[in-house]
């Protein structure tokens, strides 16, 4: 059995009577019942992750995982930035001057940054590992982004990767990505998976113009033309349309899943990763939380086909995993309130059915 | 001039070319511009509202006032908890047993709990202000609430307690309500600044069934029907429709945006209170702050009547400023992104126009 096969064979669905069981404890809080919405979910989600409530309680330890790499589409002008800011914007997270660096500081988070397969090698640095998979992927409107093999080694690196944080006692985990063309292997994987046309799934990335648009879309229907992915093959199609990082994210969620570690997904990048993820092993999907609604046009399509509904909507389309962490905020919160709220006995308050 | 027309005299529009530096200052940070959505547009807001960029990005001071007073209308059964809890939650947030304690905590904001008038009096408590107005106002379907006299007291209580958190270096202040009964007063107010109808900006508060639903929306029509609140009068509306903690909350808004520091605004309740204070000084209507998007009906028309689009939108509805809490982490990443994120030039990454 390969590691991936073993990874999906530990995925088990949240275990909803422990979501029950943390319902009941929120109930006894002072306040009207249901009344902190969509905290109360999160903090039952997380329980039923974690399969008990007291140590889904506990105050997290939170990490995200930033992948880079490069995309062979990029030649198709795909994108408003040149390839190069790929390789700048790691080496700019080695530096700690991101925008997911400053938020991830806030959250208390620790940025694990990964290379992928950037186009041209970083040099060797301590705060970025190096799990290439090659320089950057082929250009999928003529080939496969990557062979079969390269996209099952970029799975594993991801599944190693979310298995060492969560031996390392990581409990929260959010996902980010980094790679100039990755909206348009993201909108590929996207339409493949769920049917959607390339026309509802394409957005404007970083920032293109209208012919732009129209040039990514037209990208999208001639690789689909091309490949003809089989949905049900999902790393099959993976390897076709995807990105090293989008796989490697794909294995991290695997691997988190696995672990029984909540993952927070950023925007609509991730969201590709986290829906190939789901394609992969059904059954991760319940162990993801969607930390916000991106601008990007398919994120719906993925949110819906993951079955997620995110908790920010703020607009943002920066990826890099800044909504993830971000979203940590709200996610320890929720468990703060069942850490810290007294009760309507310990409190002396009247309660509705008293 | 009273207390209220100095403030009010006090009182400007956020600069609009403080922001505009501000945006400048953002589209050299290494992403793609605008691509942190909302944040950025919060930290050109605080930076207008506080009038200079680098004051206004520095980490914010955090307090949240809740303020607690009992409403005479809940002798017609328009909540699905006893008066009594309202003293209740007030010694629980004295304790730090409630929501919003935990939540303030996590947010690192002070906790001021002011009673507007419970009605029967609390024990005095070095954690809770009195600044009591009356044992409660009086059943407005019957009576205004409270005479216009009072609503000014209230009023100027809240201006005080805004002015001496500003004084004391509190750069961004929360607020939140407590008082059984209170969105019945919220949605009539609702209907009398903005016209909408009783039914649209009634709701189920706590969780009253059906026949509550429909009571609370008699007691709205009914009390419309009795005063004929002159909305251009918002001061006379306040005490003929309002409660003594709106009547607070609505001076802690009017003696913040005086003293240039921005408003994180709670739910319906406090978006009544909001409403209720922009209507006595259009110009405090910029230096709000919208946390959450609550699932009280009448919040929608708050909101429009305000020009306020929510941060948040998580199905809560307990008040008590959790909202507002919960929202202060956004605004302290967008001022830390101000701080904190590399430019194109220090970090050595090509920007789309080069």
């Amino acid at each position: 059995m390969t590691l991936l096969e073993a990874t999906c064979a530990r995925i088990r669905e949240p275990d909803t009577r422990v979501a029950v069981e943390m319902q009941r404890r929120l109930d006894d809080k002072t306040k009207p019942r249901g009344s902190l919405g969509r905290l109360e979910e999160i903090a039952c989600q997380v329980a039923a992750i974690r399969g008990d409530i007291d140590t889904a309680a506990l105050p997290p330890r939170k990490a995200v995982v930033v992948m880079g790499a490069d995309h062979g589409v990029a030649e198709e002008s795909v994108s408003a930035y040149p390839q190069e800011v790929t390789a700048q914007m790691l080496l700019n997270f080695a530096r700690g001057g991101a925008a997911i660096n400053v938020l991830a500081r806030q959250a208390g988070a620790r940025v694990v940054v990964v290379d992928m397969g950037v186009k041209t090698e970083l040099p060797a640095l301590p705060e970025i590992r190096s799990l290439r998979i090659g320089a950057g992927t082929r250009n999928f409107t003529r080939e496969p982004a990557m062979s079969r093999a390269e996209a099952l080694r970029a799975l594993e690196a991801g599944i190693d990767i979310a298995t060492e944080l969560a031996a390392d006692g990581i409990t929260l985990l959010g996902i980010g990505d980094m790679g100039i063309g990755n909206t348009t292997s993201s909108s590929a994987l996207t339409a493949a998976f769920t049917g959607a046309p390339p026309a509802e799934v394409v957005g404007r990335g970083t920032g293109i113009d209208d012919d732009g648009l129209h040039r990514k879309i037209d990208v999208v229907r001639r690789a689909l033309a091309l490949h003809r992915p089989d949905a049900a093959d999902a790393v099959g199609t993976l390897a076709q349309l995807g990105g090293y990082e989008i796989a490697g994210l794909a294995g991290v969620v695997l691997g988190a899943v696995a672990a029984r570690v909540p993952v927070i997904v950023d925007g609509f990048i991730c969201g590709a990763a986290a829906l190939t993820a789901a394609r992969i092993a059904p059954a991760a999907a319940a162990s993801l939380i969607a930390s916000h609604r991106s601008v990007e046009a398919g994120h719906r399509a993925v949110l819906k086909a993951i079955g997620q509904r995110p908790l920010l909507d703020l607009d943002l389309r920066l990826g890099e995993g800044t909504g993830a962490v971000l979203a940590m905020n709200l996610v320890e919160a929720a468990l703060a309130i069942v850490r810290e709220m007294a009760t309507f006995a310990s409190a002396g308050v009247t309660d509705r059915d008293a």
